[in-house]
């Protein structure tokens, strides 16, 4: 028995998300697949975290256990053999038998990809939002800026009550880049609740767009601010896993 | 009556091609849609050439008369609105009568894009052809330089016998581009055989892994040598229509 971490690259588009679903095709669902058939047994894959239906991964992190041992190049290959072409494996591990995707993770990125013009190219559109009005990215820099260190996010959680302990987490760095009509963000932290990127994000483009005021992310992180502002979610197709911490 | 012009990026992906073909979606078929739609008569669109199946353009010019005088920026505005969102319209003006998509062009330019390493990103796929195997990058410049030139491209096409008048082209330059594991060629011409592009990039991936020599592609060029070369086609979906010449 040997236990593997797998980096996993996948376009979220064909997707209900990573996790399986009775309803439909998943990342999850798809890997386990494959795995099973190089085990000969049915394998259950475990990932970092969930991404929610039409959210990508540049690297979603995953582990699982192979009675068979099989050298990581090997595993890479005969992964990719049999998983649809939307889903790759980019690298893969033999790693301690107490390694947990999820749970040995330290830190998660998420990138997010938006472009800002009057037109969006059709090549653009699989992977990239789309905002036509002008967006202020220093103001939005100065808003993602508030949202860096320790809060409580239940503001910018679609579900506060879904999470088990609390939903004060750790943010330790949030960018906002222009290049001409591009806009990406990153973000880094301990963990997410559910929606919270693309909520922060959201938040930003009415920023962006002047309907905000950069303050009012420190406000609404305020101890004092009430746990029912609405925020909107930003689209899930410019959101991507980018990279988790170990 | 007005004559426009206008300049159209799209995703091949969805579609049998530019020419409207009575079994499914076409490029022409949504364009003349739009455009019919907005000139509330059945109007034609025509084009600077046909593109194939899969095949995306970053400019295709095409031209159609409208009744009602409409402001350019309007017309692209007004388009995009009909068009589905894998097609848009990026620029329009009112021209000369007498301008005519295709017969007007003095020539046009293909690129096409190839991403070469083990594994093929999923974001990459939907525009990028993959070749998992090294290719000489250098080998496929010096032999797409010999296509250069004025030559009887007819064992780059995909049927001679369909070409109405002749099959002789100018090739003004084709270079090939390696960035880490992006290749992209580039090829300008007065004009192109159905498939030659995709023809001929076949042709230099053979080359590239080192199947043929640079040099046979002058001797497949040479007037004597004999019209039944079968050239393997690269796959249609990293080939754009990158800009037509007026």
């Amino acid at each position: 028995m040997a236990r593997y971490k797998l980096a996993v690259a996948y376009d979220g588009t064909a997707y209900l998300g990573f996790q399986i679903q009775n309803q439909g095709p998943s990342i999850q669902g798809e890997l386990e697949k494959a795995a099973s058939y190089l085990a000969c047994e049915q394998v259950r894959v475990n990932g970092s975290g969930r991404t929610d239906a039409g959210v990508h991964a540049r690297a979603q992190i995953v582990h699982f256990d192979c009675p068979k041992p099989i050298p990581p190049a090997s595993m890479v290959r005969a992964m990719n053999t049999r998983l649809p072409e939307d889903i790759r494996v980019t690298s893969a591990a033999i790693v301690a038998p107490d390694f947990d995707a999820r749970r040995s993770a330290k830190g998660k990125e998420y990138r997010y990809f938006l472009y800002n013009a009057p037109i969006l190219p059709p090549v653009m559109r699989p992977f990239w939002a789309w905002d036509h009005k002008p967006l202020d990215a220093d103001a939005m820099q100065d808003a993602a800026s508030r949202f860096c260190g320790n809060h409580d996010f239940a503001p910018f959680s679609a579900n506060p009550h879904r999470e088990l302990f609390t939903t004060v987490r750790y943010i330790s760095s949030f960018s906002v880049k222009r290049s001409g009509p591009r806009i990406s963000f990153a973000v880094r932290g301990d963990g997410f609740l559910y929606k919270q990127v693309r909520s922060m994000v959201g938040y930003l483009l009415r920023v962006g767009r002047g309907s905000e005021k950069p303050e009012s992310v420190s406000e609404l992180l305020d101890e004092a601010a009430p746990r029912t502002a609405r925020v909107p979610t930003a689209p899930a197709c410019g959101l991507f896993l980018w990279k988790v911490f170990y």
